[in-house]
């Protein structure tokens, strides 16, 4: 167990009233525990509770190791598995439980009566995960630097006729060869008109010259994800292109150098888009400027207009604004940035000079 | 809508005596719409009343045809829109959820009393997908044959130190020229005695001469999946390998030759361990006979010693015996069966013969 993540969840847990909680989100428990088990449709939960007599449920079949510093409660396919939770729960006390428990879980827990009430207490977690510690800061700047390195790599294979999808493909072999353990997301390959669109998927579309080319990636390392973008101009660029893209650079930059802790989330949405909304691009800039990252490529917490909550240090989210011109363009600039004591930290190290590839 | 289908989840319903169901899985709601949407982490429900009074619950942000066969219930991010679902579901009745409907959702229905009791309803799906109608078949052949042709294309790159990695991305890539639409499952390809292990993930191991090769892989076509193991030799085979792959093959055909409806899927089980076990494998033998297959490469249903169900015509199952000799090799031979009326249909038709790849 990471005994300080623990105690992390178990205070936000106090501030709710909250005595005990039961996990089942995978991602959740691998944070808490540092061991990553897939249990598919098992049952597979993490108990805790402030009295410290915490308990893990896990199927015999999931090999463990023997110190996870959590008493193991194991069980078979065949064992009335909900009879050992229903026992560890304090049925007098109301049971936090976190947003993605199954229905086929949480109702015989409630038939059961297995606690006084039962109450979405994912915040108490996702709170929590939000804050990132060293060691996953550590982590995530290894992700970040291994997407530098595939993006750096991948411009290589701009090449005329080249299609958004064999792009997709270089660039996972590019994060194989490298070592990173996985994709935060699939690769987006957006080429000319196709990146008017926030979240076009890469399909048979060929580059030619005069194209933007937006590229939107992300590794794994160690589980942790990295989420980078990038506009490139293919042979040629416009003066509009050059106009549009140093346009976002700009509500790049002075969003990211506004990043501090106490500064509010929304402020920097609004530097943002206060930046591209002056030179009448306002309505192109379709979405949030950001989003929290972690163990997933999107957890709790967003930078928008709609934010309430305020940057804290260990904090790691995006800054990535856009325009996007209907069946013509689009540009998108995104980085992560690690809120420090002192200001922040931005983990991609990949220059966002205007480049025209050749 | 599928009304066929819709009918059929109504029915299970009926003999569960329930007037309603609300259904939040995006694979079920496919099933029954024809229409794939990815909610992520946002509200999308399809509620089905035996009154016909149907209901389907979309975010503004998703693009959906004009014509879904049922009535749509739009809103936006900062709707309350729980209150809509509550206003549709009969507060009077029991209300049917899905096992894997989000505690974040059910909770608050819950605590509203929008119904006079929550019951997991799942059967109702599971027992309609378990019988394919001949649209589903037809898809499901498909993927079978794309899969067969990956298979045969794939022993071409069985070479002297090609890694099981390899391997597996160089399926994908096959795939995708096949024109497959994703992967049933990550592709397990494993030598020598990592196929000890029924589940190893491919790693550095290099091929070499006298290993066998289990390649379990699958394939998807418009959603629906396919599944097929064949175990193969590399350059030689031992005596002791001949027999225990022989072995194999005769507990995976005389299951095959049994299926037909009305048999318990039990004894399907028994025949293949039966035969294992009586030549002295049969505590190599450590899992299932096999699982049913759809939209999901496992979905409700298995073949196994402790199956209580029979076989109906339209139920798609695997075959898949297997035999595992801890530090030494592995044997695994699969095929999708389709339940006819008459007896069987093999989805997978690539020969099952001994094969030594030179």
């Amino acid at each position: 167990m990471k005994q300080n993540r623990v105690n992390a969840v178990l205070k936000n847990m106090e501030s709710m009233n909250l005595s005990q909680i039961l996990i089942t989100d995978p991602l959740a428990i691998f944070y808490l525990t540092g061991r990553m088990i897939k249990p598919f449709e098992r049952f597979y939960a993490l108990y805790l509770n402030q009295n410290g007599n915490h308990k893990i449920f896990i199927n015999q079949l999931e090999t463990v190791p023997e110190d996870l510093g959590v008493e193991k409660v194991r069980f078979t396919d065949s064992d009335p598995y909900l009879d050992l939770v229903i026992k560890a729960i304090d049925c007098k006390e109301p049971l936090g439980i976190d947003k993605n428990m199954a229905a086929r879980f949480l109702l015989p827990l409630i038939d059961r009566k297995a606690a006084s009430g039962f109450v979405n207490a994912s915040l108490a977690l996702d709170q929590a995960r939000a804050v990132k510690d060293t060691q996953e800061q550590e982590l995530m700047r290894k992700a970040s630097k291994l997407n530098d390195m595939a993006m750096t790599e991948i411009t290589r294979f701009f090449k005329e006729g080249v299609t958004e999808t064999e792009l997709a493909e270089q660039l996972k072999k590019i994060y194989r060869d490298l070592g990173a353990d996985g994709l935060s997301f699939e690769p987006l390959f957006a080429f000319g008109e196709n990146a008017a669109s926030g979240h076009h998927w890469p399909d048979q579309t060929k580059l030619k010259a005069g194209d933007c080319i937006v590229a939107d990636i992300g590794c794994t390392w160690e589980g942790y994800c990295s989420d980078m973008t990038r506009t490139y101009f293919y042979k040629e660029v416009t003066n509009r292109q050059q106009e549009v893209y140093n346009l976002v650079l700009k509500a790049n930059e002075e969003a990211e150098k506004a990043v501090a802790p106490g500064v509010s989330l929304s402020s920097l949405d609004q530097i943002a888009r206060g930046i591209i909304t002056e030179q009448g691009y306002g309505a192109a800039f379709t979405h949030r400027l950001g989003h929290f990252i972690g163990l997933e490529a999107h957890e709790f917490g967003d930078v928008s207009s709609a934010s309430t909550g305020q940057a804290v240090a260990g904090n790691i989210f995006s800054i990535e604004p856009g325009v996007y011109l209907e069946k013509d363009m689009g540009v998108r600039i995104e980085d992560l940035v690690l809120v420090t004591e002192q200001g922040y930290e931005r983990l991609n190290h990949l220059s966002k000079d205007l480049t025209v590839v050749e």
